[in-house]
């Protein structure tokens, strides 16, 4: 039989060796990042190295020092790319140094911040006190630390469900409530509100997509028009939710005219603020997010204008008691003892969905202290004047075309150099960026507004400077320039 | 206004600084690591150190030394412990000093995992793989790492309610579906699987609790009758959860039965193997989970028993369609090029409720390849045979009273010293459980069985050894005999 040596661990047998490891693992980290502007925003994978990872799992050791050796050679010369300077793709932080080194020591500690009594779970406590600060949330409203966006709208959207839907939509199920909950967002907000909406039991359908005034803002009288529609035909309005900037164009709806109508019509309030709550803190434009801070529940996002490594966001619930009574079981095994481990107040499992939940609260701590709040509104202000250079860069040249006014810090513009149909140009500037990519000079997205596809750069990103953007409209212009007409 | 200065940034002003002050935060935590059995296993945290938690959200840089000075200071020995030898709590890995460095590595590269065409998207896919050898699932079957168990089995019921609901659900909502939905699992399943049905919209009361045998395994039995009279009674069985290891005792359903029933009813067979999956890595109790092979999902743990930092887990589903089918949605922003960026086969936000998605994969990818899968079964199956050390200790004391057979690695007992009642014993067990856990000596926890409250020692530790589980019995005996008798 395969007896194990008695000290057999998982702590390594030579501590000095692992030890010079990880201090080498900090020197190539810290080069990496202190060099990302010397390489290639991205680069295709090679099959051959794609192919090195069709390997059935090893069953016998092969070291660290070997396992990270496979790790520089094959995995940290072909990442996504949201590190560099000109990575302006979706909607994605680059991450800092500093929270990097914020996730070793959370995984040094490596604590469940499900619950228990111990000092980690007060650093969450402490961050989600800061994110109601920066929302302008009561202090005794409930938040509790997500992946991301999706998730963090899920939780809001499964308290909306459960404390309005007038049963116990816990025991009895979706098929139990009278009429059903329609929820309202405009055409423009995000597919995870669909997919939580879906997920919830509640369908798509459900969902009703109002329509978006010329600067992609939803149209308030629509959506007043809607909700009446729905009551008359013995539906339940239930939910409106607000866009604290959209994905595809970075518009922000009137939150203040949101949070009024819902006060009018009892309706529960939920801003999805992924992208734009944290513009709360931006000298220039917490004007664009006024309203936020009357919501029954927010989203907010880490990961993106705060830059902390993925993944890392924010839910914030106005009723803390119905935020837990959405989530809390409290079965026998996880019943609170007065002290020891098992005791203390913040059972933060009783919150959302998960039970073991790691110390993501750590790096947005750490940077916050380290940064300060006011750092982060001033760079996303930059990048919002920086999305305005782009669009002028853009509007100066007669081959590219501006396809919407900047709301905030997307760019959405494609090559058009005249004399060719929307579907002729459509082709013409998918084959573009992708050879923009190849090219590895810059990586913006893409995404299509009324039938017309367009690079779309949305501008999260510290490390750009003014200097990156002629880089990018004049590689546009020069890889436009070389690829044959349709 | 506040116009930043035109370099400012969140990279260090001065790298070399910063670099300096991670290889200290190295230091201190292989420090920490290497004397995690000189240190209590855990401590209450001083009120006075909670205080200075409830302080606004700095609007200033205070800097990184500083912040890391108050890590090291308030936070770091204030743990919740779980990186100790003697701690037995729940359910918890230990995580490793390499995986923490994965983790660090993991947050520098800081890609998206939610698609695209780049390496760490490899690696993932590569893990996924190694989840399914380890399974015994087909390779055609698909899979996706997940926060934890919570996750992971939510999304396998998400895929089986969606795919065997006869009606859109997506669309529609839970509303629609024509007969309630019924789903089985034992009265010891995990209270996330509750969690779980509720989110979903299906109801509490949809999920029948099954009894169990002497063993805590499922009563197959019962299951079949419960499964006729829902029939009778109009409603829909459509899936069983077989638990591979419950939380309260570790035992293990008998699997290939509840597979041989599934596959009769035309039911969905859902593992939830969160605790027990990786039991196939252990040569000697891989048999206590054969038939989880022919389940329609499987969830299992890697930061349990794999013992990868929080958070990591993995869902695998045996029909690739049905799980795409239940989550992608494929919104014109995130379609597909055929090459650049945002090309490649492997978008893993169409398999689960994440878009935004950190590269949870490497620090898995890494462990595996530094100790092959065998160790980490040889692991596993010690940790069992020092539960049953454990309970032959405890049996060998008068005063002590082992409440349930070892299943596995969980060992339930109590302090009795006779002539008391089991209301009594209850009070006296719970107070000497709560001065264990501040003796700092040993952190088992704590459930009921039968009404009887018991100190509850889940050994999911590879830095425990033999002579750890006397040290537990000796303080359990010396605390309980210095206890007034109620």
């Amino acid at each position: 039989m395969n007896n194990p040596p008695v000290d057999e661990s998982l702590d390594p047998a030579d501590w000095e060796a692992l030890r010079r490891l990880a201090h080498q693992a900090i020197d190539d980290g810290f080069d990496y990042l202190q060099g990302v502007r010397d390489r290639p925003v991205w680069q295709p994978v090679p099959e051959a190295i794609v192919q090195r990872l069709r390997q059935p799992a090893p069953r016998l050791p092969q070291g660290a020092e070997s396992a990270y050796g496979e790790f520089k050679e094959l995995v940290m010369p072909y990442a996504m790319g949201n590190t560099h300077p000109r990575f302006w793709s979706w909607f994605m932080g680059n991450g800092t140094p500093f929270a990097a080194v914020g996730d070793f020591l959370a995984a040094v500690l490596n604590p469940n911040m499900g619950g228990g009594n111990h000092m980690p779970n007060h650093v969450e406590a402490q961050v989600v006190d800061w994110c109601k600060e920066i929302v302008g949330f009561p202090a005794e409203s409930s938040g509790l630390l997500v992946s991301g966006g999706s998730m963090a709208n899920f939780v809001g959207l499964a308290v909306a469900r459960n404390s309005r839907a007038g049963v116990d939509v816990r025991a009895e199920g979706v098929a139990a409530i009278p009429r059903t909950l329609i929820t309202y967002a405009s055409v423009e907000v995000h597919s995870c509100v669909q997919k939580a909406i879906e997920s919830l039991g509640l369908g798509a359908r459900s969902l009703r997509k109002v329509p978006v005034d010329a600067g992609f803002e939803i149209d308030v009288d629509a959506l007043e028009r809607m909700i009446v529609e729905d009551r008359a035909a013995g539906r339940q309005p239930f939910c409106v939710i607000g866009n604290a900037a959209t994905i595809n164009t970075g518009a922000t709806d009137d939150l203040d005219a949101l949070a009024t109508l819902c006060d009018r019509e009892h309706l529960w309030f939920h801003v999805d603020g992924a992208i734009g709550a944290l513009l709360a803190l931006a000298p220039g434009h917490r004007h664009l997010v006024r309203g936020m801070e009357r919501a029954d529940s927010v989203t907010l996002d880490l990961h993106k204008w705060l830059h902390v490594p993925f993944e890392a966001a924010c839910v914030l619930v106005r009723d803390r008691k119905a935020h837990r009574e959405a989530f809390a079981l409290t079965p026998e095994y996880l019943e609170r003892t007065e002290r020891g481990l098992a005791s203390g107040a913040l059972w933060f499992s009783e919150y959302g969905l998960q039970l073991s939940r790691g110390f993501r609260a750590l790096k947005v701590w750490l940077s916050i202290k380290e940064h300060g709040l006011d750092r982060f509104g001033r760079l996303i202000d930059r990048n919002i004047a920086q999305a305005r250079e782009l669009a002028a860069l853009v509007q100066a040249e007669p081959d590219l075309e501006l396809l919407v006014p900047v709301a905030t810090n997307i760019v959405c513009f494609r090559y058009n150099p005249g004399g060719l149909s929307d579907e002729q140009l459509n082709a013409l500037n998918e084959e573009l960026l992708i050879r923009l990519h190849e090219s590895g000079i810059a990586a913006p997205s893409y995404t299509t507004l009324h039938g017309r596809y367009c690079l779309r750069a949305a501008i999260v990103n510290y490390r750009t400077t003014s200097a990156d953007l002629p880089v990018l409209v004049s590689a546009v212009r020069e890889i436009g320039a070389s690829l044959p007409r349709p």
